[in-house]
């Protein structure tokens, strides 16, 4: 097989000289924030909630979307100035999934959703509101869940037939908890690819996520459903897991905000331990903003040290006028941002030209030498975890519970030697090396999000999976980084392609440093935003 | 093979609810440490040896060996005194090492020594007393490396024919410059398993160490060469390293002091890097002072975090009478302390009695559940990174010039699985818990040094090299929690067995606790010492 074989080259058999890096764990190199509101330890999510919320008030004179797309301050404008209930708007929600279910539109958004529920969960939100007690500016605001992340009363199912039949779900995971601490309305469990082992979102058991921009394509995955239900209108935002882009890679396709941050930031109990050093809780979301609030619900300050003494802080950035921010140093790398479609790198560049001329930012050309290297290192890695984490079941399991390409996908991660797991770590090591020198120059890097837009949904797919290198390679192109060394990232739409799919470019940023890089999405945003198309698929469960 | 099997049973698919540790690197959790000089982060070595040795000042009247073994203070003030010069100890020692070499005796000590190096080294010295300017208590005092470590002028050969060939050394490893500029002559590099893949020390290609204590044993290993050197007389001190006992088993064998510090205390630089997450620098020692001087001179606060807010304190103990260090809890577990011959059984715990009479510390029975899969998941860790390590190396090379018990230890190296490696971090997690739990109950866990004493050289065994399965599992039953968990250990000698080879006790402490270890060592030893027996094999380099 052609993988192994360059496998065997690049990694099996490298030459080395770097020990092996396990966890990107990073330590904190303080640093003054300026811009920024830092929030103690130990505060609650909805106090840190509150923090973000009051960097965004300055900003209600920003663009805004030509089309309804609420935010999250929409909802909590509108259910504090009593326009309308949570309660109402989950009658919307749930007729809204209803219409998407239906055979015409077959979007297969949700693996597991209950009314009764998320009802109940509206009716305390509704009164809290008349009693003019909101927990949040979250509270009453659909928020899904990928169907990777514990979240009462569902079981986890990973995208497979078996996965909840071996491992119960026994309470939430504690980023669900924090954001039902803040009032959300937690709005059911979203479709994924099969233990997110492929980017496609197609789903043989539970259906294939269609993109709400145009149903004939694929929604991208593995959080598949989260980032479609997003750009759907469903919720502002929507919890994903991202391990090689699975949250950047949808968000980008479906022509929404994706944002993963350092690893370590957001706790991972409760998540499926589907690897235990690559991939990261993220965050779907319609705008920037509401991904801030998202993050300000779920994240900490992280503790590096039993004993408390190193901590990487929490900032969130103060989104005044974009142009505030001056001399932000762009690392690019032109000849592998420009290994994508001919519409990505027009579109990608473009956006770029636009913000060196309202803010007068600048490009470092840079080079990532062994970018192919890092990807099959960090398959590897995230193939050897997966298939320990899993080996036990997988023994006992009938593999025609399996989709075929998970069928495939497993089998190879079984393959793997200790020497090229070994291997993988020392390239991880080399790679955090590579880009500690970059970010000695840049504040962050830039790329478009994916190589290629969302590609045709085949007529057998939906019943087998299915397997498609070239795409997927595609795909991930620009995501590794992000999780192999561990970096925050955030794509942002820009535009469209020919066929008016969207398009997403991307910045990773340094480690622990969010603030900034949500700061830079923001500023990208606002030269974006008054150009954002209304998908084909779109429920308005705000409108009159 | 059975050990496949094994390991198939209790690694590969074990039932493992633990998230993988991959890096025995603990966080310090701060104490106010009593009885201890703390050293100042960035203190020459010379001037921490400076420090250690004041607190050994008020030990003068200690009790002492009944024969000559002399002590690093015994060097020094000798040269002081103008005794003796370290030129004159030199001389003494080239005659002794020449002495061993012969066909009568065969000792095998070393490796590589050259003459004319050792001479100038000592040349200077004796100028630097000259001129009243010795550099440390260390300066002029025999140590020698063991050939696991660079130093220079010398190959690096890990006890193979091969090694220096392919990875050349170019400059002393951290540990030997800081005992270089201490004044320390670098006698040698000494012998050892090859690749420190056994435990026998013995090796086919430079010869079998031979026991001082009896010349028909084996030294134990894989640090055969520096324990046995120590044993003799020709060094106070010599350096190891310990990946699975390495230090402390031939320590014990021989009937010195086996010390190996915190995983991190002590530089891995300029070690080959036969692992990454199980070995440490270790000393061999005739006396716990000693061993305390120079762990003094390599080891250093340990910085945890690139920020350096965090640090792991270095600290010596004052070396005064033991019994002011009151109510120390001795962890034990009973029915592995007792799995060792009849001979080490009693005389550990007849060593425990005194301990317990003499100074009215106790014991807390424990239990350590799963000693064995410990082991078990250690052997994949160091046979998976020492494979990894030396991969592109083992390709090229003709396997001829491996041992045959190196040949099939590397093929079992060779053969582990990603899962089979990632499922022993789990396990590591695992115990680290288990002995978390037992260190918050007791200061220290004391077991028997090793199962067995020296056993004898089978004759044919010097030629092909040995695999001894029974043996060697006896010699590292109370060895892995050392390394697999980076817990630091000491081995004092405490007695002999009916045969009259020494036997050795253990200590294990709490992470980054070296300065209690080595407290409690110092204890242990002022019972035991004045009835230490002289080696068969002695040289007396100070005597008139």
């Amino acid at each position: 097989m052609l993988l192994k074989s360059v496998i065997w080259q690049h990694v099996t058999f490298a030459e080395l000289q770097e020990s092996p890096l396990y966890v990107p764990l990073h330590s904190y190199e303080g640093k003054e924030e300026k811009e920024v509101i830092c929030v103690e330890y130990g505060s609650s999510p909805s106090e840190q909630v509150r923090q973000a919320s009051g960097c965004l008030q300055s900003i209600l004179e920003a663009p805004k979307y030509s089309f309804s797309r609420w935010t999250i301050l929409d909802y909590s404008t509108a259910y504090n100035s009593k326009l309308i209930t949570p309660r109402k708007v989950i009658d919307r929600f749930l007729s809204a999934v209803h219409q998407s279910s239906t055979c015409s539109m077959q979007m297969s958004f949700f693996i597991n959703f209950d009314a009764d529920d998320i009802l109940r969960q509206a009716t305390m939100s509704t009164n809290r509101y008349e009693q003019g007690k909101p927990l949040s500016v979250l509270d009453g605001v659909p928020i899904a869940i990928k169907d990777e992340i514990d979240c009462m009363p569902y079981p986890t199912t990973g995208g497979t037939k078996w996965m909840h039949k071996v491992r119960g779900c026994k309470d939430d995971a504690e980023c669900v908890k924090r954001l039902r601490s803040c009032g959300a309305i937690l709005v059911g469990k979203t479709n994924m690819h099969e233990l997110g082992a492929g980017t496609s979102g197609i789903n043989p058991h539970y259906g294939t996520t269609r993109n709400p921009y145009n149903v004939a394509r694929i929604a991208g995955g593995s959080s598949s459903g989260s980032a479609a239900v997003v750009a759907a209108g469903l919720c502002p935002a929507a919890l994903g897991v991202d391990g090689g882009g699975s949250v950047r890679m949808p968000a980008a396709l479906c022509g929404v905000v994706g944002f993963k941050p350092t690893f370590g930031r957001v706790s991972h109990s409760g998540i499926l331990p589907l690897n235990w050093t690559v991939g990261m809780v993220g965050i779907l979301a319609g705008t920037v903003e509401d991904a801030l609030l998202v993050y300000a619900a779920i994240s900490s300050p992280k503790s590096l040290d039993q004993s408390e003494t190193a901590q990487a802080k929490l900032c969130f950035p103060q989104l005044k006028s974009p142009k505030l921010i001056p001399n932000i140093k762009l690392a690019k790398y032109g000849e592998w941002f420009n290994d994508c479609s001919d519409d990505i790198r027009v579109c990608c560049s473009q956006a770029l030209a636009k913000l060196y001329k309202s803010y007068g930012w600048k490009t470092i050309e840079v080079t990532v030498p062994e970018i192919e290297v890092m990807r099959l290192a960090h398959y590897v890695t995230i193939g050897s975890e997966c298939n320990t984490s899993i080996a036990r079941q997988l023994e006992k399991l009938n593999k025609e519970e399996l989709g075929w390409d998970a069928r495939v996908a497993l089998s190879v991660y079984g393959s793997f030697s200790s020497q090229e797991y070994l291997n993988a770590q020392r390239i991880r090591n080399r790679q955090l090396q590579i880009h500690k020198r970059i970010f000695s120059k840049a504040d962050v890097i830039v790329t478009p999000t994916t190589g290629v837009t969302a590609y045709t949904i085949e007529k057998d797919a939906g019943e087998t999976g299915e397997l498609d290198y070239i795409n997927g390679a595609a795909l991930v192109r620009y995501q590794i980084a992000g999780n192999f060394l561990g970096l925050p990232a955030v794509t942002i739409p820009v535009g469209y392609d020919m066929s008016g799919l969207p398009i997403g470019i991307q910045f990773i940023g340094k480690p622990w440093d969010e603030s900034l890089l949500i700061h830079i999405a923001f500023a990208m945003q606002a030269l974006c935003i008054s150009e954002y198309k209304r998908p084909e698929v779109f429920f308005d469960l705000l409108g009159k």
